[in-house]
C-alpha cells in the first residue's frame, strides 16, 4: 500500500512529529531546545540500544531479516563514522536519536523508518542514558580501586612514621601515617559500595515501554534486556519513562566523592604549607604564579576542592529540576543530561588526579617528626595511665589538664616536668609509671584497641585490605 | 589515691574539660555552641550506648560490678525522667552527653566518672547519631510499605478505570488508572530499598574509637556492638570519628522521598482543579480561605510540595557543611543534626498525610471518562495499527499526524472521521481495520506489552505487588 | 643589560612562572587546570584591560611610546583573529590571558614581556570578569525592557478581557487578564532594578591590585579606570583579588529571574492543556512526539523551568564554592566562570525565548468566558457586599461559605440561587442588592481598590508602564 | 439585620473559613499545616499591621470609632500578654493571625469580626513578612557597622605589624597585618551595601492587596504605609500577595554574609594552630575535649563556618520553594518562613560572636615575625626592581626564579645570597640595588601603589574607614 501525501511539505517541519503542525520551529526555539551538543554523548548507547531494539522486531516477524541487516549494516557504518570523528549531529535535528535515525534512512530508506516501531524517544532516551550510567559506574569503580591500592601500598611503606592527628585542626594525638592513609581507603571503599548499590536500581531496562503506556505492538522486552545486559525489566511503562531517580542518585554518589576528594586535597594543601610542612607534592602537579617567582602552588588540589563545589551544584539541580514535575514525560527532564555528564567527567578526572598526586606525593619524615615535640598529644594516654591505675576519668582528665597548664606555662613538654611537678598532681602513682606513658612514641605504642592507630591494628588493617583489593 | 585539686576554682569552667583553662566561655560563647536543644532528641541512643559501653568497661575489668549496677541504675532513673519529660537539659552544659552524664554523676558520684572511660564525646556522638539513623530507617521503611498497601488497596479498585496518561502535561494515551497508581508504588519501592542499602552502611559501630585514635584500655568493641544491634565494627578510628557518609547518604534518600511526593502532590492538585476535576480531597484534608468563602484548597498537597524544598535545603546544608573539612573532627559536624532531625520528620509526616489523603481521595470517574473524548489520545494506537499494517513507522506517523490535523480543523475526534477523510489519509487499508484502534476503550485493550497499561500487564503488576508486601 | 639565562631549558616548563620548576606539569595537571575552554570568553574584555594598561604604563614612563605602540597594534592584530575565528586557543598555555600575551610576545616580542609589568594575573582576571559581567548585566537589563514591554503592550489590548485568579490553583476571583500581565511587568521590574544595584558593586576597577599586595612600580589606577569605564577604584588589593562576591550577586539575580520565568512557564504550559485551554500557543514555539501524532508541546515552556534548575544549581556552585576559603586567590576560583558563563547564557536565551513566545501567544477568550461560569468567584465580593451592609466581616464570610454550599449541592451558581435561598443565609438585606454583587463581571467592576483588578486601577497601572518604559 | 446561622455547628470547623465545609481538617492534617510555631516569630509585626489597618477602617467609615478603639484596647492588651510571655497561641488556629484574631473576638467581640475587613490572610502575611524583614535589616546593618568599628580600631593598632600574606595558601608576600584587617572591612560594607539596596524593594506595602484582586470596599491604602513606615505602595494586587522576591533577596545577602564568616574564620582556625600561631583566640571562645585534657579548640569559630552551610541551605530551600509555583498564593509560600527566621538569627548570632572574638583576639607579634624569614616573600619587590631597571618583566620573572631555585637549594634566604650568586642572574645591574629589595621590611616600604599594603595607602584606608563609621 501507499501512504498518501507523508512529509511533502515539510522543508521546515520536523520529520519526526511535524504531521500535524502547520510550521516547524523558529530558529530560537531550535536553538534553544536542540540538546544534540550534550547528548551526543550518548551515541554509543544509542545505537547498541537500536541495535538490541531491531533484532527484537526482526525476531518477532514486525521487520525481515534483510530489513534488520539493512538496519545493521547502517546503523555499524554510523558508529563507524562517529567513532572516527567524520559524522556531523546537526542541531535542527534536535538530539542524537534523530539525528542516528534521520542518517539511518538516509542512507538505507523504508527500513530506517521501521526502527522505531514499538519505541519512543521516551524509552529510548532512558534506555540509552541508563546504559551510559551502567559504564560510567564501572569505570569510576575501576579507578576508585587504583586509588585505593595506591594508598594501601604507601601505608605499607608508612607504618611506623609518626604524624600528629588534629581535631578542631589542633594537635590532638599522635597516630600513624599509615593509619591515617587506610582512613582514606575507608572513605573510597564507602563511595565503592555505593556505586555498586546504585548500579543495582540503574540496570531495569525501560526499553519497550515507548512514550508511556507500553504498546500493541508484538516485543520481547526480555530479550532486548538479555542483548543490552541489564538485570531486569521495568514493570510499569508509566514510572519507566519518567523515572530519573537513577541519574540523581549516580549523582549524589559523585557527589559525596567529590565532598571526600575536597577534604583529602584540604588536608593535603595544609600539608604543603610553609607552616605544616609535612608534604611536598611534585613539580609535575604544582604550577607558579605570574608574578610571584618564587611560588610553588598546589593548584590541583586547590581546584579538586573548587570543582567538587561543581558536582554538588549538579546534584541540586538535578533535585531541582525534578522537584514539583507532574507525572510523566516533561521535557524539563532534558536537562538531567549537562549535569550528569558534567559530574562523572569532573569526578572521573579528579581521581585520577588524585591518585597520580598520591603516588607521587613525598612525606617529608623529618617534618612531621620534629612536630611531634610539642602539642602535649601524650596528654591522653597519660591520663589512660592514671584510669588504669584506679583515677576515675573525669578525675584524671582534671589532674592532666593541670599537668598541661603547668608545662605550658613553663614552656615545657609533659615528659620534661619535674618529678615534683609530675606528683603534685596526681599524688599515690609512682612517677616511673606515669613517664612510661610520655613521648609520642611511647603513645602511639600504646594504643591497643581494634581499629585504633597501634601497630597490630595497622597492620591488621593493611592485610585486609591487601586480600580485599586483590581480589578485585 | 586522691588527685590533688581537681576542678576546684571552676564555677564557671566546664568540668568536662576545664582543667587547662584560666575562665569558663562566655554567655554568648556557651549559647551559641550548645546543642543541647536539638541533640536532646538522641537521649535514648546516648543512655543505650552507655549502658553498652558501662557493661562492656565492667567485663573488661575497668569498673567493678557495684559501679556498673549504679551506672545502669543511674541511666534508667535518668533515662524515665526524661521520657516522663521531668528532666531538665541544661544549655550551659554544652549537650545532650553532658546533661546525662553530670545527671548520672550527680547522682551516684565517682562511679558516673568512671563512665566516660576509653571514650571521647566523638565516637559517642558517631554511635548515638548511627543508632538513631538506624532507628529512623525502620521507621521510614515501615511507613512506605503501609503507603505502597493503599495505592495498591485502591489500584485494585480500579482496574478498568481509564485515565488520561499526560506526558509535557499534555494528554498523551489513555491508560488505566490502577497503572498511574502502580506507577507509584514502583517509586516508593525505589525509596525503601536505598534506605535498605543506606542501612548497611550505618550499621557499623564506631564505639571504641575514641577522639580519634582508639585508646591503651582494654576494651571489647565487638561486645557493645552485639548490645547495640550494629552488624559491623568500623575498622579505623580516624575514620569513624570523621564520617558522616551515613547522614549525608540518610538525608538524600529523604530528599529523593521528597521529591516523589511533590510529583504526587503536584498530580492531585492538578487534578483537584476546576478544570481537570478527576479526584475530591476529603475535607479533612483541605482548607479553606479566610476571605473566599466558596474556597476548598488541596493545603496538604501544597505544603508536601513545598515541604520537600525544605529536605533538598538539607541535604544541601550537608554537603556545604562537610566540603573542605580537614580531616577528623571538627566542631562544624555538630551542625549535622538539625538538618537531619528537619528531613526526617518533614519526610515522615508527609509519608503519613499522603498516606491518609491516598486513602481518602475520591476518584471521579464521570470526569475522568468525559476526560477520554478529546485529545486524539488513540493516536498512537492508530498509528500502531497503520504499522502491524505494513506502513513504515514514520509514514504511518505522518499518516496520523495529517488525520489529527484533519479532525481538529473539522472539530470532530478520530472516530468521527468519515471514511473517506480516513482513506484519504491510509490509502490501501480497509477503514474497518483502522476503527478498530478507535476510541479510548479500544486503544487501552490494544497494549500487550510487558509493563504496559493493557489489563493483563496491570494485573500482573497487582499480583505481584499484593504477594511482595504482603511478605513485609 | 643581559639577564642570564631565562628559561632555555623550559620546553615543557610554563614561560609564566617555570623559573624555579625542575619539570613542567604533568599532561593530566595540564588538562585538568586547563581553563582557556571556558575563560576564553573573556577574551575581549582581557584585551581591553590590557590596551588600558599598557597605556598607563606609558604614560608613567614604565615602557616607551613605541613599545605601546607595538603592543597596542599586537593587541588589536589579535583581537581580530579571534573575532575571525583564526585564532587558536592553546590548553597548554592554561588560561585567556596566557594565551593572549604568548601570541603578543610571538608578534612582537620585548615589548610584549612587558605588558604584565604591574600586574598580576590575580588582578588581570578580577578586572576582565568583572569587564564581562557589566556588558552582561547591560544586555540583560535591555532584554528585560523588550519583555516588558511586550507584556505592557499585550495588556493594553486585553483590558476588558476577564480571567479567574486562582489561589491554591482553585478559582479564587476573577480578575482582568491585563492585571495578570501587568504582575509580570512588576516581577520583570524587580529583577531590572537588582540588576542595575549589583552593577554598582561590580563597577569597581581591581586593576593595580597586582597579585595580592599592591606594586611597587608606578601606576595610575585612575587612569586605568577611566579607560575602562569602572565607576570607582578598589580600595584594598587583598580585597580586590580575592574577591568573587560581585560574580555570586550577580548569579543570584539570574537565578531570581530564572525562578521568575519557571513560573511564568508554569503558569502557561497549564493554561495550554486541553483541561485549561486558555492559550494556544503558536506551532513555531512547540514540538511534537516522535511517537503520538497527535501531540503539540510546549517544550520551550517546560525547558525554560527545568533551565531554571540549572541557574541555581550553578548560584550553589559559587556558594559552595567560596564557602570557607581562606583569604587572598586560591586556585579555586576559577571555576567561577563555568557556571556564570551558564548562568548568563541560560537566562538570556530564556529571556528572548519568552519574549517571542509572549509577543505570539494566543489567548483564547472565549474559554476564558466560558471559565468563569463556576468556581463562585463572585462569592468574596457578595461576602464584601454585606459587610458594606454592615455584617460583621467573619460573620459575613460564614454566611456567604453557607450558601456556596447551598449553591454547589444545588448544582448552580451564586447568582442562580433563588431569592428564598438567598434571604435564607442572609436575612435583612435586600436580595436585589445581593443579586449586584454577582457574576464575573459585576465582580471585577466593583474592585476599586489602589491596584486592585478594577479597570480604573488596570489603566493608571498601564500609563504609568507606558511611561517608564518609553523613557528607557 | 442578624444572620441566620453562623458557624453553628462547627466545634471542630475552622471558624475563619469554614462556613462551607463539612468536617473539620483531621487531626494529622492541623499539625502537618500548622505553622503557628514558627510565624508567632510575627506577632509584634503582625499586631502593628492590624492597628494601622484599623485605624484606617476607621478613617474610611468602615467600622465605627467605638469599635476602633475596642480593637486598639485589645490588640495591645494582647500584645502586652505576647510579650510578658503569658499568651497561649494555639497550634489548632493554625497561624499566629489567627490566633490573635481569636483571641481578639473572644475579648472583644463582634468588632473584632471586622477587622478583618477589606484585608486577606495573603496580604496580612505579606506586609507582616515584610515588616519583619525591615526591622531585621535594620539590626542587622547596625551589628555590621559594629563589627567594622572594632576591625577599624585594631588595624589602628596594627599599622606596622607584618604578616605574610598567603595566595594558595602559600605565603605570597609581606603586609601589614592592618591592611589584612581592613581586607574584611570591605567584604562587610558591601554586606551592608547589599542589605540597604534590599531594604528599598522590601519596604513596599501590600496592604489592601486582600487576597489576590484588591477589594470592593472603601480603603486607604497610602494611610496604613505611612503608619506602618513603608516607603511606597505596591501597584499589582496580584504581584503583591505572591511576590517573595523579599525574603530570597534577603536571605541571599545573608547567605554571602555568611561566606565572609566562614572564610574569616577559616584563617583564624589555621592562626591558630600550633603550626601557624599567629593568634590566640581568648579562653573565653575556646572549649576544650572531653577526653584530650591539652586541647584548647577554636569551636566558636568551626561553628561559624560550620552554620555558614545553614545558611546557604536556606536560600536554596527558598529557591526550590518557588521555582515552578504557578501564579499567586499557593500554600507552599508558608514554608519562607522557617529559613528565613533560620538564617537571620544564625547570620546575627555569628555577627556578634565574631565581634567580640575579633575585639580580644590577641595578635602573636613574635611569631608573626618569625614567619617573614621563609617563603621568600620578598621575590616579587626584588622581581620589581630588575623591571624598574628595564629588563622585561618575563625576564625578570624568570631571573629571581631562577635565584629562588638557587637560595632553596643552599638553604638561604633571598637577602643571603652572595653577590656572585645574585650577579650570575642578573648581571648588569649593581647588587647593591637588588639588596635594597630584599627583606620583608623593605618589601613592604616598596609598596607605593594605591590601595597596596604601602603604610601611605594603609593610612588613607584607615582615615576614610574611620569618617565614614564615625558618621553612621
Amino acid at each position: 500500500m501507499t501512504p498518501s501525501n507523508p512529509n511533502n511539505d515539510a522543508k521546515n517541519k520536523n520529520s519526526a512529529w511535524g504531521g500535524r503542525f502547520e510550521s516547524g520551529p523558529a530558529e530560537l526555539a531550535a536553538r534553544y531546545s536542540a540538546s544534540v551538543a550534550i547528548d551526543q554523548g550518548l551515541w554509543r548507547e544509542d545505537i547498541d540500544g537500536s541495535l538490541a531494539h531491531a533484532a527484537m522486531l526482526c525476531a518477532q516477524g514486525n521487520i525481515s531479516k534483510n530489513e534488520l541487516e539493512a538496519i545493521t549494516t547502517g546503523l555499524n557504518a554510523i558508529a563507524a563514522e562517529i567513532a572516527a570523528g567524520t559524522f556531523v549531529f546537526k542541531s535542527e535535528l534536535e538530539d542524537v536519536h534523530m539525528n542516528i535515525e534521520s542518517a539511518l534512512i538516509a542512507r538505507i530508506g523504508d527500513p530506517g523508518r521501521k526502527l522505531h516501531t514499538a519505541r519512543s524517544r521516551n524509552d529510548q532516551v532512558a534506555t540509552d542514558t541508563r546504559l551510559w550510567v551502567l559504564r560510567a559506574i564501572d569505570q569510576l569503580c575501576g579507578t576508585i580501586v587504583s586509588l585505593q591500592k595506591v594508598f594501601v601500598d604507601r601505608a605499607g611503606h608508612e607504618k611506623t612514621t609518626i604524624i600528629p592527628a588534629y581535631t578542631h585542626l589542633q594537635r590532638a594525638q599522635p597516630v600513624l601515617l599509615s593509619h591515617w592513609l587506610l582512613a582514606w581507603v575507608e572513605k573510597f571503599e564507602r563511595d565503592h559500595s555505593r556505586l555498586l548499590d546504585t548500579r543495582r536500581r540503574v540496570s531495569v531496562s525501560p526499553l519497550g515501554s515507548a512514550a508511556v503506556a507500553g504498546t500493541s505492538i508484538s516485543i520481547d522486552r526480555e530479550m532486548t534486556r538479555k542483548a543490552l545486559g541489564f538485570d531486569s525489566v521495568s514493570r510499569n511503562s508509566l514510572d519507566a519513562t519518567s523515572d530519573r531517580d537513577f541519574a540523581v542518585e549516580f549523582v549524589f554518589d559523585l557527589a559525596l566523592i567529590g565532598v571526600h576528594l575536597s577534604s583529602l586535597a584540604e588536608d593535603w594543601i595544609l600539608w604543603s604549607t610553609t607552616e605544616f610542612g609535612f608534604v611536598r607534592i611534585a613539580d609535575q602537579w604544582c604550577t607558579g604564579s605570574s608574578i610571584m617567582p618564587q611560588k610553588r602552588n598546589p593548584d590541583m588540589l586547590e581546584l579538586m576542592r573548587g570543582k567538587s563545589a561543581r558536582v554538588i551544584g549538579s546534584l541540586q539541580t538535578l533535585l531541582v529540576l525534578l522537584k514539583g514535575l507532574p507525572t510523566a514525560y516533561n521535557r524539563d527532564l532534558q536537562e538531567d543530561k549537562a549535569p550528569m555528564f558534567d559530574a562523572f567527567e569532573t569526578v572521573l578526572e579528579s581521581l585520577k588526579v588524585i591518585t597520580e598526586v598520591a603516588r607521587s606525593i613525598e612525606f617529608r619524615r623529618e617534618r612531621m617528626a620534629e612536630s611531634l615535640n610539642s602539642g602535649f598529644m601524650d596528654a591522653t594516654t597519660l591520663m589512660e595511665t592514671l584510669i588504669r591505675n584506679q583515677v576515675p576519668m573525669r578525675t584524671a582528665h582534671e589532674v592532666v589538664g593541670t599537668l598541661v597548664k603547668t608545662a605550658e606555662k613553663t614552656g615545657k613538654q609533659l615528659s620534661e616536668l619535674t618529678d615534683a611537678e609530675l606528683s603534685s598532681a596526681a599524688t599515690g602513682i609512682r612517677t616511673e609509671v606515669l613517664r612510661a606513658a610520655l613521648g609520642p612514641a611511647r603513645a602511639v605504642a600504646a594504643f591497643s584497641s581494634a581499629g585504633s592507630t597501634g601497630l597490630a591494628s595497622v597492620e591488621k588493617q593493611l592485610e585486609w585490605w591487601k586480600a580485599t583489593l586483590a581480589s578485585r
